[in-house]
């Protein structure tokens, strides 16, 4: 098999509240649900406080080690809201308010009250920066060359990659086949690893839990290839059967 | 107020699961909670993949920043559980096997089948390291130098925290006051900034909300100082007040 161009996303997280554990991040799991499916692997997160330089650090390491990099939080009205300014100063660019995120905020407030100064901050974006549609807020997220803002609010931010869908170029989703099975983890790990070692190209995560006072375990295998995974899955089902395991094909 | 020692650490989470999307972390929120009643402040998170040169390079970046460092996950029995090598790697030092974590292996699968190989793997640390005990596998954590190595799987993670309650110096821990307040927060923006000037050493974070129809935020005032957090909690109530915003003193 060529080998083939993989591409990779980094994601920061920014906000006091999620390093203080007020809040837990709701963010993680689907903007890497939704890159594979854009063909992109998430290959690292970061989360980092309100902080413009820990921020403008954070992004700078980060666009330059991965094709894109996604951010979600710090983008509202209020004065802890820094995202665009730190993301400027990362990029050395000013910040300019965008003509038509200001005729989006216009069209949303109307009628529901005047475009304060605070809100007129929602169209601030780094200069040559692009728009991301939101349809919820009027808020628009901004595409900054490789980096792409997000709200923090979890619906809001899921809207944002809708708008983004099929908007940036990939490879070949990471695909994954389970199997679960009632075994401690432990007791297959030799074959386990002698099964990844004879399908190459396949990986295999093990994931075990206890529950109705049972040991048990799924067993994932990652690759792009999907016949290798389906040869992959029928040897590993066919091993644990010979070790007196059943197994179940869906998982656990 | 004279200036103290504020003490950091940062977390790094283990995993493909996490960063696949198939997953969601569990560990951030509680791992922030226990840190900041030890006097610790949660600095920085960074989850990357079951990969040894990504851990030993985040581990080395992050031991180094701040007073703690903290990882989950990959310290299982199965193949792909490599966070004690790279840990290892990153450190310069040698992978041996723990004599108390060998005993207390053998006390939990007494009766419960052999001490394989694969289960022999979970008493490997770095040279030089110590145990922290978990009384729901046998399986310890392992405290090397200021890295603490716990556990991916919450409630094991959650135990091994709990051994460790009190064990870890620390400063001041960082307090909090809410006020819920049914208004859309960009109304209120110049108010909380005026507010938070007024009151060094506490910060005020802004967290809105749509709910049954409404708009609304949470202001959550942070500092050090209970006194200055009170203050600063009476003082933005009433200047809610004067602005014809009733306010939810605990939140909502």
């Amino acid at each position: 098999m060529a080998s083939e161009r993989v591409w990779t996303a980094g994601l920061l997280v920014i906000g006091d509240e999620i390093l203080s554990g007020r809040t837990e991040d709701r963010n993680v799991a689907p903007v890497a649900t939704w890159l594979n499916l854009q063909g992109v692997r998430l290959a690292e997160v970061r989360m980092v406080p309100d902080d413009a330089g820990r921020i403008a650090d954070a992004v700078n390491a980060m666009r330059g080690a991965y094709d894109y990099l996604f951010t979600t939080g710090g983008i509202g009205p209020t004065h802890d809201d820094i995202t665009v300014d730190a993301i400027a100063a990362a990029l050395g660019v000013e910040v300019v308010v965008h003509p038509r995120a200001r005729a989006m905020l216009e069209a949303h407030y109307q009628g529901r009250g005047e475009l304060t100064e605070a809100r007129l901050r929602m169209a601030r974006v780094p200069a040559g920066a692009e728009l991301i549609e939101n349809v919820a807020t009027g808020a628009p997220g901004i595409r900054a060359g490789n980096i792409f803002i997000l709200a923090g609010i979890p619906k809001v931010a899921a809207m944002m990659l809708e708008a983004l869908s099929g908007q940036i170029e990939g490879g070949r989703p990471m695909l994954s086949r389970t199997i679960g099975c009632w075994v401690p983890e432990s007791e297959v790990a030799d074959l386990l690893r002698i099964t990844e070692g004879a399908h190459p190209g396949c990986q295999i995560g093990s994931y075990p839990f206890f529950r109705e006072g049972r040991a048990g375990a799924n067993f994932v295998i990652r690759g792009t290839d999907a016949a290798a995974l389906d040869a992959c899955h029928a040897d590993l089902c066919a091993r644990l059967a010979a070790a007196g395991r059943a197994c179940v094909a869906e998982g656990l």
